[in-house]
């Protein structure tokens, strides 16, 4: 059985009117069974709720929450009851994305259906960052004025086709997640974040951290054939840790989405840049996609696929 | 509306107890017919059969038949159609591809499926050549042994994102099809061939062309966000005639797929490549699958979806 790793994911800001940290638990309950998954455990602490989910994460501060799922949820079936729940004048701004899929076609909508959905609810404008046929990004950003604050910077590193030892040590069974925690450093990378960790069966891993009111989230879909890893941040200097994931992960190839983020990562020697797309979309903030490849390996050997273990 | 450009196409080769030259016109129909494609014209000389179909074409000579079919098309109904009418001992060899899709939630079967389906048939290997969030090539080629003739090369070049003038030029309406035979100078770049053509309404336009036992066939879906343009023949010195194509089109990317033909074309110095896969297939082949891109735009823009046009 294949998963789709590929997240979904969806940042809503509101105005002074509403605060987001006073909601109950059942309201974001509500909200994450919309989508068709569920919340396994949380943390907090004064500034940021951190929900961990059977499909990736939810993070609620006052003013905004950042929702990512991925497998075949229906995101964008949590962000119209949120629509429903909240006058439209109170919200601030939308930014949902969409990366690029192993297997659109199973799916539940595509970035269009969803697109369309969402246009029914809020004005906005769809962009697609990176071609079609190769690493991208989809996004669709409302239409209000914004003006985005200065220390709101979010960076997002996407890695595929982690190194044959990583893949192979993320690719069992562990009853405690702390040996996976362990593995990626992140407490040596991340001192001082609360961390909420789970170890998925047969395989995977998810992890929620909070600090004050950054956060970083990570989830893994290790499976050989298409291991995939997400990574992000709104901290603001966060390269060295960014890198340090690399090290560990040794990814053939990688994405960098930054949001008023350009100073980023630095990347290592053997990436070659396939693609840089830059903008400043509606909402002011600056994007960047930017996808690598490892140069090392661009004469390969085909994929053989295994016939009687496909879906 | 969405045309799918990419193809997907069988060949079959028939051992001497058969000759497929000798079939009625009624039987290519009605195989035509089971991947909900239509004949639409037809030529022929004393070794070929060339159709030209409502999406893309299909070739015929005494010991094979190759099928090429685009659009929501199901190829894998055609090729049941002929294996259930052929004597399994009869067939030397298939050779199925199916080309990265832009939505493949659109299309009627994976290519999983469509290998679930042959596998039932006629025992086969499974390869994909190229990355999968990358431009690939997916194949099944049947397991029986088998020896290619020194004579058998095939090449095929696909090209994405042509140049904005190619593509307003091919993006009308034209009655005749010589119009765009002429700016794609098909008869200058293949003299002395058999040219059977068509323009499609609103636009597109396919080329069939045989010459004794060669062929070149092209199809061209021109609009802009997706302009796509496939090229294929079994002529073995056609490097100068790729180029001519390169030239008038402009790609912003393409890959070359090849089967015992290396020396197939050279690459512009604007282009870089991305990633060469090479395998000696199952049958004997070696096959090259090989990805180019303009090094001169890896700086760009976003792409800002039509949300009204949409589909």
């Amino acid at each position: 059985m294949f998963f789709e790793g590929s997240e979904k994911k969806v940042e809503v800001v509101v105005n002074s009117e509403v605060n987001l940290l006073s909601f109950e638990r059942s309201f974001w309950e509500e909200l994450v069974l919309n989508s068709k998954a569920q919340i396994l455990s949380s943390i907090e602490n004064s500034k940021t709720k951190a929900f961990l989910l059977s499909e990736s994460s939810l993070f609620v501060w006052e003013d905004r929450f950042v929702l990512i799922t991925c497998g075949q949820t229906t995101l964008v079936k949590a962000i119209e009851f949120f629509l429903s729940k909240i006058p439209s004048n109170n919200i601030a701004s939308l930014i949902f994305q969409r990366k690029n899929e192993y297997f659109s076609h199973l799916q539940k909508s595509s970035f269009l259906d969803d697109v369309k959905a969402l246009s029914e609810e809020i004005d906005g404008t769809a962009y697609r960052f990176g071609k079609m046929h190769e690493h991208h990004n989809f996004m669709y950003c409302s239409n209000k004025e914004y003006t985005p604050s200065v220390e709101d910077k979010t960076i997002e590193l996407l890695m595929y086709e982690i190194s044959p030892e990583a893949s192979s040590f993320l690719n069992k069974t562990y009853e405690d997640p702390k040996i996976i925690r362990d593995f990626l450093q992140l407490e040596k990378l991340f001192p001082d974040y609360i961390i909420d960790d789970f170890a998925f069966k047969p395989q995977g891993y998810s992890v929620n951290a909070i600090k004050d009111d950054f956060y970083f989230t990570i989830h893994i879909t290790p499976e050989e054939f298409n291991s995939y890893i997400s990574f992000e941040t709104n901290e603001t200097n966060s390269s060295d840790k960014l890198q340090g994931l690399m090290e560990i992960l040794k990814p053939e190839t990688f994405d960098v989405v930054s949001f008023n983020n350009e100073e980023g990562i630095s990347i290592p020697d053997h990436f070659h840049k396939r693609t840089k797309v830059t903008s400043t979309i509606n909402l002011g903030y600056d994007v960047i996609f930017s996808h690598f490849y490892n140069k090392e390996t661009v004469n390969d050997r085909p994929y053989i696929l295994n016939i009687k273990e496909s879906k």
